[in-house]
């Protein structure tokens, strides 16, 4: 059994990671810790638990993370690289799930997320943990920095073409949509039901903090500079995220035949049939990504519809995958579930 | 490991039964048929499914229905009435997720339902499958009849106030309202995205199937006359039943220890501590009833709120308890999986 | 012209109430004060009036509220009741939105709203703005206290049947839905779009502040007390109540006709005919109330649906109404647009 | 009073056209057609209408269209080409909300709409009725073709800069988003509400019926083909629609100025300022389009936000719009309702 230890919690990564670690046969969830609500049982906060998580919310000065085997942090972005470094140095693995770990360039990491880096040492040593781009690195990484969301599923569908050179590389667009829980658990009135209900919209088009996340992984994959445009945009749905993503070819290909080659031996990627448009809702609950790859008219331009639960493989499911491929297990442990539909 | 057939199952019943026994370690799912989509792969229809159920809809007249060991009925009302018969006589096991065989009075189910039922002397040998009330009958069972969702809510919310006779019969209101998948998967304009969403109504006050059904299992506990008042909601949520209990007070009682003490030993029942409020996303996707029990300003009335998934502990889940009591399986085998939440 | 102040007005009563003046033909607004947001353009806050209302939010110390003919407060209880008195003193009349003048006795006010009451010599002036009940009161108020939107929906459904005594009076029970706009323009989570949506719950089963309201209202029809049972529920759509009363019957009637005369006069209450189910939306931004009367299979209850919009025939429309009904305006005025559907 | 004719109606865009109809102060509605429907009160179809329009459908084969100033045509694709020429012959002027007289290559419409045109001769006479783009010719026309709903949110977003020339016309980007209004009043399972709920999904990716329609708008304002990639999808919300137009700047400018001065006569198109994202509930029940222009990091990519109500400038408004162009009155006449927010 691997013991687990979650820092944070409280947020609807969290939720999701412990509804997972839960029920992951592997697992022992030995401390999870929260300065705010320290002393609460788990499951008053979240019903949904009740009945299958005896825990209480640890403070973090107290609780034991050190004899843990893994720690998580669910935590918002500045905490982890505050903590981490004690606990990695303590022989703890550590996967973080915010955005302290994932930009390479500490700099441009400071310029984004308006803060001084607390660790900058660590994130060299830091492996970006996409599963289907760097497998190897994870297995013996000591901390792994959890993609994002919008990057996960962004990535999944650029990274064929972009690997087989077929595309431009100047003029790429991610048109991305993501339901509600991707705001996280915060008390903000944009997320009311009153006002994200019933309405669409826009956001961070100046700038989102996934654009140079997505920028410097689909660099990595290229070797070269990528030209993205990345808009966001908030749909009234509680979990997914489905990427639009537009690229001009470059050379002739049999795309999908190129899609079902790159993925064919991923547990969590499914390449739909030709013609399909991929639901959201196909992967609800799942650690999933559904992709479809499309020539419209035969023309010079190929569309990828990529779909993730944000909470799953956009968060907590990658995780765990994660931590079953850093610990040997097999990588669909504990995340065999099919996805809840309707 | 169990034989299992599925005759029916391209409606939300359907569906989630599938998901649930994909995921059940003791079932093999031999059949499923379906007269009007046969050769199609079910994974087509539900994308859901895919890489996990490499199975097609087959034309009920080819399937081998007999070889299996029980028989899932996910059809409409008036299916399994002319089916069941020939499988039960051939020593299969039945279990009908419709209405076929939950009412006894055959006069009064033609009443409702009206049609002419065809296998009047089964619907004697039922047992209507509510494990909380009925778990012995069950158990020996050769048909169960699966209760409706609207019932199971009502019935598990009403049982210990009925059993220790401390509320006046004659004057019993419940008011249920349901998420849309209730209304099935069928082309209907009244339950299209455009009308149901956003909106609230009432329907079936002058008189609903479910009526008669709860009646006849509150007076079977009861052993006496019910009044009985029951007015269903459609809610714009995809998912769950939330039943709003009234009933007089007649002996005074510690109602909270009375529902504590009455589901104790069930796996299925959650008694919230007092005070609570159960949301129907608590039990989302989960094979639970959550409740709470209430007496506002210690007056003369108790109110008793009562959550169920309606697809899960309303239809599919509790017919896949029912098989595991029917088998001598664990109770919970298949159906620990917990709530999704958000 | 009518000159117009509003105090507050950044919550979802208060756009409410600014796009039905904005559009009223007899209406000037001079001034909307926010304490929070002075300087502020409307319009920046709430972009569904760009273009039509060229108003910023004016400190309330600076506002010129005496000239006014009349002041809405859509303030969070407890400011009306501070600063209206001043106002009613310098002549102007003031309609408040919030609580602070529904219930006459001021210690059951204190105990329900957990504050002293400010202006309790202005508590037995206030006249309780139900035109339905309280035409005349209102032609001639300085000061109304426009109805809850609960209390709406359930005075209007039991009315007819209360002022004809055919129904008994110590066993009513209200079992209310409303819309999450409801619960205000607050950053809390609860009613985030994550935590609200695709769910139902009940709420202040123990004791809502809507039941005094109601239960005075009630006696006051009946000249009597009555035993009332409410039960407030969230139903995730964003405007709307849907009330659900239950009564039993004490002499027969025709129900039908008894309710199709109370209302015949009435612009803004509709009786639907025998059989109907009335949906939320078909009042959406509609100032109106609609109601079915039904008695199920002939028994001895009486179930009354009765539906609003909480924004407008539950808040800001009923206060133009009534101050269409002070200024003696045609009672329509301003308040003849169609709901929206879908 | 202009003496107005509906054929259809029972649709989404015939209930909104009745709405601004029967509330429109220079209108008289005379008859209301429907085959299907023939003899049913249009009120007890959309009891939103009750007590304000007292007609029932009337079969097409009695109704005295002929007498009509204008009729308009909510009815599906290749009726209004039909019946729209005997009409139009007795000097009643006609607005078809359908798609028959939309594209001026009869051999692409036939291609597109999978029929045989029955009137290609009205076709060049018909009027595109974009205001914005052809109000003079609209003011004369005898026939109208209404614009689509995605083409009017496209149209009016690349508009401006097309017609300043300032970016390539190779490779536009259209990723479109709707409410599932815009699938019509059909009982069609994929508009379920448990399907097309709490689910994101792109549609029509290979080729949809409105990319001929914008491909031939804009090379007609361009004067040059285009080459246009466009991708609708569907979101869970009633009403709205989303455009995010990406297009590569061939020309620096001032694209905010560029905007707001090309639109700054117009009553029912408004640039939001810069830095916005438009909300699509910003415009709902509303005949208005809301536009942000937005240049990421200074890049040589320009983004335009473009929202409207589908039903409102994507159809019936709009046609109410052309309506008075047509007969000279004031244009916004009953078209002033500010946006239901929230």
């Amino acid at each position: 059994m691997i013991k687990v230890g979650i820092v944070g919690g409280t947020g609807y990564t969290g939720v999701e990671l412990l509804r997972l670690l839960a029920q992951h046969p592997e697992v022992q969830i030995v401390t999870i810790t929260s300065r705010g609500d320290a002393g609460t049982a788990v499951a008053s906060m979240f019903p949904s638990l009740r009945r299958t998580l005896d825990l209480k919310f640890e403070d973090p000065a107290c609780a034991d993370l050190k004899s843990c085997d893994v720690v998580f942090f669910a935590t918002p972005n500045g905490v982890a690289m505050q903590q981490a470094p004690a606990l990695l140095d303590a022989g703890v693995r550590v996967i973080d799930l915010a955005a302290d770990f994932r930009i390479k360039d500490v700099a441009e990491w400071e310029h984004w997320y308006g803060m001084r880096h607390a660790s900058p040492e660590w994130v060299g040593k830091a492996v970006y943990g996409l599963p289907e781009y760097a497998r190897a690195q994870i297995r013996d990484a000591r901390l792994v920095a959890n993609p994002g969301c919008y990057p996960t599923a962004v990535q999944l569908g650029f990274l064929p073409l972009i690997e087989a050179g077929v595309v431009e590389l100047d003029h790429l667009v991610a048109d991305a949509k993501s339901g509600v829980s991707g705001a996280g658990r915060k008390a903000e009135i944009p997320t009311l039901f009153a006002e994200a209900s019933d309405n669409f919209k826009a956001y961070g088009v100046p700038g989102h903090r996934h654009l140079p996340e997505i920028r410097q992984a689909l660099a990595g994959i290229s070797s070269a500079p990528v030209g993205l445009t990345f808009v966001p945009h908030l749909t009234p749905m509680i979990r997914g995220i489905h990427a639009t993503l537009y690229a001009r070819v470059m050379a002739d290909a049999d795309f999908q035949a190129l899609f079902e080659k790159r993925y064919q031996n991923e547990p969590f990627v499914d390449v739909l049939p030709p013609g399909s448009h991929p639901d959201t809702r196909s992967v609800r609950a799942a650690n999933l990504c559904r992709i479809a790859v499309h020539r419209p008219q035969g023309g010079n331009v190929v569309v990828v519809l990529s779909v993730i639960d944000n909470l799953v493989k956009g968060a907590a499911g990658q995780a765990v995958q994660n931590m079953n491929i850093m610990f040997g297990l097999a990588e669909t442990e504990g995340l065999r579930q099919l996805a809840i539909l309707p």
